[in-house]
């Protein structure tokens, strides 16, 4: 269980595994379990264990939960706002779960480029119209965005749960670029083969 | 223990205190304990617990803990960047806090404004550079920012909490402006006149 | 009659008052009795009489007439584009006036921080807009910025009288900035606290 | 004495020379026996006498003074700021100036498109760089500005000088663009033609 | 036949122009004969004859087609775009040959400023409006863009060739700025004058 | 020889391919016979004969020269502007070639999504630096930016190279953008897997 080390999947100081505190242990060993290989982001977050359990929290509260969104949306919300940030990381792990969610390969680069000209329907893209104005200017977020978002079909659950996870992602982007986190090399071809019978 | 209700408080719904888990309601009674009244975040963000309790352990872990940066100068960062995001309820709670740490009536309104002119040290005038880079342009961040931190005195776990302070307000104040959050009226004249004796 | 030397209330050299013209010194005098201090703008620009005196007669041809707005409007003007500049001097002077003219001392904190969702009519959301249209991108002004005016009630007069204000302060702004004027002291708790009986 | 009134010169009415005071009416008497015509600013904010003298009394406290820059310097900071603020009355009346002042039919055009590849001297290259960044971006004028323009030659004076013209005409294009100003036809040419001996 | 050498047309090396391939000889002759001069924009991209033949392959196939926009209306969408790109060879040049084509002499200056305030028609304003879109954030066009143009009573070509004259000159105005391609000196007054009989 | 039809690959009609002129169809057959299929911008630019032939006359002579980039820092140039640009098409296409050429599966995402974190050489951030500026701030580009080449190791015409690339692909992002062009599935994952013995 290592991650690459050329190059460095942080600008900071990356911590051994097995020095880290038992619940911070047992999060990355799930989701090696699972994944088959540890993201960065929970290697590159652990040196600060306080951060990492309410990162973490933070982020199943938003994405693992039931709700309006389903989980690919979730997840464009997330590749959409990324992108507009820059952000290598989330861009490119998330375009991979966005991928699988979704069971759509070219959806997660489309989304990245230029949501406008990406395959998703009228109402996914009045979610990412939200989603990015809440990334780039919430301070100009008025009752217009949400009476849009209401005859798109959003309740208001689901406006919040958009606004949170561009909010979230808003510290996360941030998070990633500061360190300079690196994306797995997995997360790249991840979601763009049929699956294998 | 209630909060005024003209205007609200939040676009979205506030649950009535009595309903909320124990723990949300004991984290509300020790702040009013203290403070006298009950920050408006606090209620409107308990409508989600999951949600609240990860907020607060996020915000906890990076403004209560012991490091190279003062608790007012970790203030600073919050009034600077949540301005530069026009985010009212940062910038006016967060001020009245950032008064009281530093015990200087004028700081917050001139760190609001214009950090460029406020009365601050030049090592502060750093921090607040790099801590805006983050909160603006974070995808735009090199060695060089990095360097210049280190001439100003800050150590890499410094840098760190400067960055997950200005990355941690970018999500709270998307937060506060996509609900319209309404900073209490208690804050605006906290700390600008002297303790009475 | 001095100013506090420090910080200096100027990046340029600041006159004595003995030595400027009588009608300047008369109308410093002037301001003093009235405020019970001599704003510092009035020190900062005596340097230059001529300009001094163009700078006031202008001042006051558009902040002390008659007309459709009434001084608090006049003042939002000035501290909402002045906050869009990021310009101490203006913010935190006008702001006091702000405060004093409308009895409301959470008004220019918030006019500040965001328009938007400061506590005014929707009268004055429109006169701040098109204010900071004027501000911001004065270029882009068209019949439809003129026909949201008369919608909100503004006759052809006070929309020279909004956009004057505006164009003034961004003059203003600019002279403030780039000689570092700094606001006394004074301005910044004027207008937060009741009236003494 | 008329203005072409097809299109018209100003969103605003446009007052009778006949009816405006007699100081205004002397003023711009003055100005058409000089130039053979009147200029439409004079016309245009004839409206609001106390606004017209304030306006220019600064006007020429600024432009008219001696000092360290000369009038041509003078006329290129006004188009250079102008073109920045896509000003047609400051561009166009005042390139017509600059060409005059300058003997130089072509400048006016290039320091309108794009000051970096003007025929200017490096000494006017920096004082149209520091106006520049007081017309767009006076919030970020700090020490390192000043150094330059010293290094450059320039004077606290000539600094002071430089920064007020780019203030003013922040505000004149400003008013010239919320009024729809129109320059006069003749403009367009002056100053493009070898004087007739 | 040879260029003004003071100031350079270009920052990379001109060829002489005997030393050229002969169809580009031709051309360049072929336009001297028409102009008098040869216009720079020919001297300095002949340096590299693939990318001059493609150049004015394209440009001629653009800007001297039959189509539903007249000559100067596509030279209105160069002078706006290169305006908005800072382009002097190409606001220069073009504003030259669009003051010629349309028989105005205050066109293009008006153009180039602010097409808002410009004396065209409402037509004209519209395929401006797109140009500029095209010009400074393509990205966002879409369908309601489109219907703004059929409601001007543009058609789908005549949309293409907005949008190609607008493409076009985004690469043309980045090869002249790259390369300080100077305008020559007789483009700033043709067209200024009435035609001599 | 078809292109996919839902969804359509173009805003604008898509002629037939035995309708085309015979070089145009000799051309879109040649790179049928080398791709294995038609890239859209063949099929989409097809409608307008004396563009395309200028078109790819044009690209070919910047894409396929021989010179001091490689063909891998040509498409790094092409990939990194047109993600600034948001252009769907570009990205996606040159995004595969990129891969091919480099022989780097993970390369043009990290270009796309932000250069300054991609695994690049020094040499090849100073490239992309430069093509950024020529695409999103010609007018800014100085003595200063060439010099910072030639420190790289870049010739004068590598320089012409890296900002004809840049400025060719401002204009095909453009017309990509305007008419919706759509990349061919087929793109999404070229150069992502390793190739088959």
């Amino acid at each position: 269980m290592t991650a690459s080390t050329t190059p460095p999947i942080s600008r900071f100081s990356v911590p051994e595994i097995a020095t880290l505190p038992d619940d911070i242990r047992a999060r990355i060993q799930e989701v090696q379990d699972k994944a088959g290989f540890v993201p960065n982001v929970f290697l590159a977050l652990a040196r600060r264990p306080e951060e990492f359990r309410a990162f973490f929290a933070y982020h199943d509260a938003l994405m693992l939960k039931d709700g309006g969104l389903s989980k690919g949306e979730r997840e464009m919300i997330v590749v959409a706002t990324s992108a507009a940030n820059q952000c290598h990381y989330c861009v490119i792990a998330h375009g991979a779960i966005l991928r699988i969610y979704e069971k759509k390969p070219l959806i997660a680069d489309q989304v990245a480029v230029n949501h406008r000209k990406a395959d998703i329907s009228p109402r996914q893209r009045a979610m990412l119209d939200f989603a990015l104005k809440v990334a780039l200017r919430a301070h100009e977020i008025e009752d217009a965005d949400y009476a849009r978002l209401r005859e798109a079909g959003f309740s208001d659950e689901d406006a919040w749960d958009i606004a949170a996870i561009a909010a979230f992602f808003a510290m996360s982007n941030r998070l990633a670029n500061m360190s300079s986190m690196r994306p797995n090399d997995e997360f790249y071809l991840m979601g763009r083969l049929p699956k294998k019978p």
